[in-house]
């Protein structure tokens, strides 16, 4: 999906969806000769309650902009996702490790290529505290209107950074002071025996191909999580988050452990 | 979703998408004047290598059985879903007790009303080795031809079960020796300081509301994944992937430690 096809959400249902969401816009446009319905009232709610203006414009002019077959006289307009700079998510990663014993994360997408598992890690990612998510420019799930979704709204509190060469941001990150820690079943040591602490970069590998083989060499050491079963492979999401509890749990705070009842 | 309904899948897409995913069927039926076409083609080779058998019939009669708008001249029915005995997952447990140590994972979902959570779990629950997966008989996500999608497949090999009680059940699973954790957000232990060792069942919470009252009050005792995120919080899926690599990384067995290069 380009740039530009993100930027009119279109129908009724998803411009409701993208409101419920928490997908940012510049307008609601409704035509005016649009019937009130419970879906045309439940936009003018929560587009006024999200401070979106509404905007009345003609059929035609509508059927102009439309890039759909039935827009049913609702178009919003998204604002772009505003990417963030690889300096920024490095720097909120030194200001987390200031304040958390030394301890950051960065997660790295090697070209995952599901939106809703770029979403459903960004969640996680949210959750756990890391400091922001990296993604290829090229050939990999970007951040879309449907990522607002399925990451129940994190990814507007979730730094992403596009960059152009994985194994070169991972060289950097390593010379920042960073440990890269790449998930690969081909990896020799379960996750358990590795040293997570400290500034961590989890690397995940695509859907289908896992980490390529350019991305696992870049990494300081890899890591893989057992599975016992008899048929599945993990997904990737899943496994991203049980690897980002891994580095969770062996940075806890010795403070915490004493405090506890 | 009934039982009924999801005995039929129609339309071409449908259809090809449920043979992909390893949805056992009695049948694929065709209309005998169905056009041949990529999908169409798809479909008989797909049944074909699944042993499907492939029956044509006329338009008049498969309008008759048809429950949706257009079928496409493409009905396929799906055998039901085989529910396990909750007897059955208890002697499995019973049986991976024997051989790992003394330890065994079941699931029980309370209430989980999303069939792509359900799916995911039930993924994760085969990857970590887990013996059954136990469900509400009402209210709740159930078993269809979509969790086999969302499972990967996984679903035929995961014995699930139906029960009418859910804190009954917990009950009867404490008198068989299992220890019953539920994950919930109010609990005062994060899990790594629980006690996973041994014969466990993981109670994870409906989406929105979490464990019931009567259902938490049914637990040994509770545990939570700390969350350090400021907006987020974590997906049922991903929560119980987490809690399950918790349980696989305290029965980790000693000997594959010690045999460790």
């Amino acid at each position: 999906m380009s740039e530009k096809e993100n930027n009119y959400i279109e129908g009724k249902r998803p411009v409701v969806e993208a409101l419920r969401s928490g997908v940012p816009m510049e307008f609601v446009m409704m035509a005016d000769n649009l019937r009130k319905d419970g879906l045309t009232e439940d936009i003018r709610r929560k587009a006024r309650n999200a401070n979106v203006p509404v905007k009345l414009a003609s059929r035609k002019v509508m059927d102009e902009m439309s890039q759909v077959e039935n827009h049913q006289g609702v178009i919003a307009k998204a604002i772009p996702y505003a990417y963030a700079k690889i300096q920024d998510i490095v720097k909120a990663a030194e200001d987390h490790a200031a304040e958390h014993d030394g301890a950051a994360l960065i997660v790295v997408l090697d070209h995952i290529t599901d939106a809703g598992n770029l979403g459903a890690i960004v969640r996680s990612a949210e959750v756990v505290g890391a400091s922001g998510v990296i993604l290829p420019s090229k050939r990999a799930a970007r951040v879309t209107t449907a990522t607002y979704k399925t990451s129940a709204g994190a990814i507007a509190h979730m730094p992403v950074a596009l960059v152009s060469n994985i194994a070169q941001t991972m060289d950097n990150l390593k010379k920042s002071g960073f440990w890269v820690a790449g998930a690969t079943e081909h990896a020799r040591d379960v996750i358990w025996d590795a040293n997570l602490k400290g500034k961590i970069v989890l690397v995940m590998g695509n859907e289908g191909e896992g980490l390529a083989r350019l991305t696992m060499d870049s990494c300081d050491f890899l890591v893989k999580l057992p599975q016992e079963g008899k048929v599945g492979s993990l997904n990737v999401a899943q496994a991203a988050t049980a690897c980002m509890y891994e580095f969770l749990r062996q940075n806890r705070p010795a403070r915490v452990r004493d405090a506890r009842a």
